[in-house]
């Protein structure tokens, strides 16, 4: 299992609000910004802004994904690496659960 | 304890993800609005667009909030009056956690 997304990320994670249920985090980046391999519990992504990103997986596989407001995704625990692969800055609010 | 917020208050409430771990409510309402008393569980408030409510509990109390984009809040379960006494059209993402 990969960190904590908030200490291999941390230029783009920050929490925002912690309990014992619920762990919150606010992502932000640029394009082409991408992070070291790192862990989320089971989370759901709410997207603000939106944005294309390739998820690349501990087993080499990857996955691309386009995040829009309003559409909400739920993963489950898994480690990846995020890379920001569009034109835009993105702005996504995570839930991680307990 | 009063009823689910997507049966007593249908207009301002709908249903956009759930799974065994959560549900995810989108909120919106007008200046104005006023929605019957209803339940939520622990859930966690993540404003869109910014709004500002009076909320009435059971016991007859009430509270004014202002809720700000990007300053999400988690509630412990319990219910309430939703109304909205800003002058702005109001959005909010809840994660009802199960």
């Amino acid at each position: 299992m990969a960190g904590d997304a908030i200490k291999i990320a941390s230029d783009q994670y920050k929490v925002v609000l912690e309990n014992d249920r619920i762990r919150v985090l606010e992502y932000r980046d640029k394009p082409g910004s991408k992070t070291g391999m790192h862990y989320h519990p089971d989370v759901l992504a709410i997207p603000i802004a939106s944005g294309k990103f390739k998820f690349t997986f501990e087993d080499g596989n990857s996955m691309e994904v386009e995040l829009k407001p309003n559409e909400p995704v739920f993963m489950q625990g898994h480690s990846h690496i995020t890379e920001n692969v569009g034109d835009t800055a993105c702005h996504v609010i995570l839930v991680e659960l307990k």
